[in-house]
């Protein structure tokens, strides 16, 4: 009887293609179209350190992903060639490109960080993040120079490392700013749901088809547990592809896991 | 008789030079010896995005502070050859190079950010700082890096801008962090003295030399305030001088405060 009682939690019996449409920002109802259209809630974590290989990766397993974060501040041989190849590739097979630079200083220094320096990180990268420890002057630094431009901002509410402070109040508060900002702010990266608001998109690093963790503290959790018990919507592999022997067999299991534990999700949602 | 048994905070009777004495870690004794022997506790935020105008600066308040503190990401020209005319310049004036890149990803990550990329911070910043929202894993990636190079890392425990989450449970649990990495681990960024430990440098942003706010949310406080009653080890100037008329004489009227500030804060602590 209680089990009958209860109701869904929204965003589980919502499809990606139901959120778009409730999207104001346009860059998540793009984002929530992609994983529709093709099938994906995978995200690749693009972390090598050779521009060769960055795109070699990209160009493999684009077919399998909604969105490829990167790190371009780790390649040694970066130059402008390689974002315009990079955006190329993400026209070519149609994905979000975020740059995971995880902004955390005061509104004046990220606005110059964002737009300026050597990356110009404003121009290419559709997304970024931003930690929340600074306060609302990092979302209002960013927001002046990626709001016009039709970018947008994803807040680390938690983190998939061991020890981390991303928790409790912290995380409220993180959560608290994305609200206050939906203009600009449009989703988090977490370890499972932290809003029940169906048009932001949550977002999981640290995901491995086999539970574990890494020599310096970060934990690994599978599509299943990601996508099917904690609720979040993309799921983000690094070393589970691009170290695999075949990044695009890879990227094709990891796409068919996170996609099947969000049908069974779905499903699931809808019997209780 | 209260004032009389109240007893002196450890680190407010102690000379810069007596606790260069105590540190085990080379890079805060030499910091605490730049601090006494050119009688200054000023660090240079040089937030300039041309590498003309910032070494040029450098050059110009150098006899003033103890330290310069870059975000070599916001210069728009940055190559090798800056980084080589910074640290001539840190040779020649005698002070300490701080990247205040607040590396605040998981160990495996920032291991790449701070050695590789274009910038190869390892290479020549004697000083970063790191947020602990990640957990000790940012601390553990940081030092496999810098530790054998004699660098050193500060953590943010409290920020100055307004609205920020670093308070609190986050920042005890901050500095329980650096006490645990104190091989490594050096200091703070904080708006007041956060730990007794007398090793440990006290460093605080967001100084004018009239209390005041910008309009992304920093808040100012004045020297004294920071040095005198907050009882923090070095103030960090950026504004007050690198858009002053006159930067060199900006420096030498922050010096004078700041050094002020630091007599007076022990010649009360010793009449206590």
């Amino acid at each position: 009887k209680e089990i009958l009682s209860a109701k869904p939690k929204i965003n589980d019996v919502l499809k990606y293609s139901e959120r778009a449409a409730m999207c104001t920002n346009e860059l998540s109802r793009r984002l929530f179209g992609i994983m529709d259209k093709k099938k994906s809630n995978l995200a690749l974590s693009a972390d090598v350190t050779s521009s060769k290989e960055l795109l070699q990766l990209v160009d493999k397993t684009g077919p399998h992903v909604c969105m490829v974060k990167t790190h371009v501040d780790i390649l040694e041989d970066f130059n402008q060639e390689v974002v315009e190849k990079l955006t190329s590739l993400a026209a070519k097979h149609n994905f979000v490109l975020f740059e995971d630079r995880k902004f955390a200083d005061i509104g004046n220094t990220v606005m110059h960080q964002y737009s300026g320096g050597v990356y110009h990180i404003s121009e290419w990268a559709d997304l970024i993040n931003a930690h929340a420890v600074p306060g609302p002057g990092v979302i209002h630094g960013l927001k002046k120079i990626g709001a016009s431009k039709g970018r947008a901002c994803l807040l680390i509410a938690e983190m998939s490392s061991s020890g981390n402070l991303a928790k409790g109040s912290y995380s409220q508060d993180t959560v608290k700013m994305a609200e206050e900002n939906k203009d600009f702010v449009i989703g988090f990266i977490c370890v499972s749901k932290v809003s029940s608001d169906p048009t932001f998109l949550h977002m999981t690093p640290g995901v491995q088809l086999e539970a574990g963790k890494d020599n310096l503290g970060q934990q690994y959790l599978t599509p299943s547990e990601v996508i099917g018990n904690r609720g979040s919507d993309i799921m983000i592999v690094g070393r589970g592809i691009y170290q695999a022997q075949d990044p695009a067999l890879a990227a094709k299991q990891f796409q068919i896991a996170g996609y099947d534990a969000y049908m069974a999700r779905m499903a699931e949602a809808m019997i209780v």
